[in-house]
């Protein structure tokens, strides 16, 4: 079975379980719960239900595609996978609050629409859940044993996510922000909750270490790869298929790598940092800036960056090649060229 | 050995689990643990070592009393119990900027000093600490079964929680909350970590489940009975004791259970509904608000309840008596006595 032929029955599990631990348990905490469906896209701002834009699902794909690769039962893996998709969730949740952002995905955000107080709490409400999800495992005959593995290494990672958040908050009020605290960033940002998707996904297959510790690089190096990617979107992306507009990052002068990379060239980066240090930029700023990024390589540099690490992804998955299943061990391997050839 | 003669090597024990979860894994995210660490008290606005005034510590004393008295060793639990204190520390950090709190025990809250984004992504680092505290009981040689049920029980309290305060926050813009819905909301805001954190120090002494069960009741009380006392002090507590303002609860118009009986009353109702629905309270409504609760009997209602809620929970200690071992269990009851009749 392909990736493709995967996918539907795989998010169908998923879906299910998110939807059953977002159940409000009483009358009086169903508002509760509805910031969150809300969030999700089930529900809309009149608070019946929808079926707003989803996102990838990259998260659960992962997870339930490295079970069965490493030989385990994919379905029995399905809540840690829900897990994993709601804690993403939760962050975005929290995100979208830090950074005051009034739209995600075409829609308002849930700080918007129920204010910040309730939104906040309805994240840490999705946190909570995502942790619940775990114990469902125990509910499909999963060992006791490696679902503790599994949380701890769970827990360890939403310490690590909230440290690459704590990175990037702290990149917006700097102009100094090297190459390597980017990769530093990323790593806890973007990087950790991919790792350990992969890494949960062959631990509930019960593989042994070193092939979990292959799917932990696997997931962190394809996780790069889909940071660095989405970097080159966030300025040279297509604003008829990524949905964003056009030079996003540029406008809001995000330090993402394509930036981080000009300002550090002798030729263009004295000018960059007097722009990036200066007034708010507006659409007419851009050309000028995407000029100097021209200049300096950086759209190479940042492909060449996803080309390593989505080399470091493939020898991987090399690894576990010989005691892998070839059909979900073969969509591992599309699912990476999938995300580093995305255009939205 | 008393309640006084315990408090100070259990308190030690949770400080120094505290201060090693609490400890940042690299130079680049000193700034995110900073956060925390002022929140606990330990560092100053400057961010040099400080002593601030701590919390009472009530969940951890409770977690380790339940685990000596259920015939368990404390000294083992503490991981436990550290994570319960910075469960509850998190709650705090995410409630003041919920609330939009200036203060708390006298300094500058996180996220006025931190300001909002980085101080809600604190307490998610928080959150995420308080569950890796668990992890640190398997080094302690406690065993996987018991670890994971007590971080199960750990996970279902967040999520009743988040409840809680759901519930807390949607009173604030109604008059017509009903004493039964003031009870579910302390049920989740107050009761449900205080008695998670009886409840685990008994299963961590590996008790039989019905010894278990009567923990869990007893803290729930116990929870019941401490935040009544604290509606009580909100409204009729000695300033300088508290350290508070006089009657701070009626001046920020809360829905604490004094004045949701005085809204019930049919002689004083109306009026007080008039005035907890007009403009915001000065210094100078305190008078004439107090005698309408006075009229009502409010504090004698309220008083009532914390009798009833103490019985409940020395019940359900006279339950656990005759296996428990004798101290630990006599000090649980000082415990419960301490904190019913506490003037802070």
């Amino acid at each position: 079975m392909s990736l493709a032929e995967l996918i539907p029955s795989y998010l169908h599990w998923v879906e299910a379980e998110m939807r059953a631990l977002l159940t409000a348990p009483t009358a009086a905490s169903q508002g509760h719960y509805a910031i969150m469906q809300y969030h999700m896209g089930w529900l809309g701002p009149d608070l019946k239900p929808t079926q707003a834009p989803a996102g990838k699902r990259v998260r659960p794909l992962l997870c339930l595609l490295a079970c069965a690769a490493a030989g385990g039962d994919p379905g029995q893996a399905a809540p840690a996978a829900a897990g994993l998709e709601l804690l993403h969730n939760f962050s975005l949740l929290h995100d979208d609050i830090e950074d005051a952002s009034p739209t995600r995905r075409g829609r308002a955000t849930a700080w918007i629409l129920f204010g910040m107080p309730k939104a906040c709490n309805a994240g840490d409400g999705m946190f909570s859940l995502a942790h619940m999800a775990f114990y469902r495992l125990l509910d499909r005959g999963m060992r006791e044993e490696l679902v503790l593995a599994a949380l701890k290494r769970f827990s360890a990672m939403c310490v690590h996510l909230t440290e690459g958040q704590y990175l990037d908050m702290s990149f917006e009020q700097r102009t100094d922000v090297s190459v390597d605290e980017y990769f530093e960033m990323i790593a806890g940002k973007t990087g950790a909750l991919l790792a350990v998707a992969s890494e949960i996904g062959a631990l509930l297959a019960n593989a042994p270490a070193a092939t979990v510790a292959a799917y932990h690089r696997f997931g962190a190096a394809l996780g790069r790869a889909f940071q660095l990617r989405d970097d080159i979107l966030g300025i040279w992306g297509n604003e008829e298929v990524t949905g964003k507009s056009a030079a996003s990052d540029i406008l809001s002068k995000k330090k993402s790598l394509p930036v981080l990379y000009g300002l550090t060239d002798s030729r263009v980066g004295p000018e960059l940092r007097a722009r990036y240090a200066g007034p708010s930029f507006t659409a007419a700023d851009v050309p000028a800036v995407l000029a100097l990024l021209d200049i300096a390589g950086a759209r190479d540099y940042v492909q060449e960056q996803v080309r390593i690490a989505s080399a470091e992804a493939r020898r991987a998955l090399a690894e576990v090649a010989a005691t892998a299943v070839a059909a979900p061990h073969a969509a591992l391997a599309e699912l990476l060229d999938a995300l580093i050839e995305r255009e939205q």
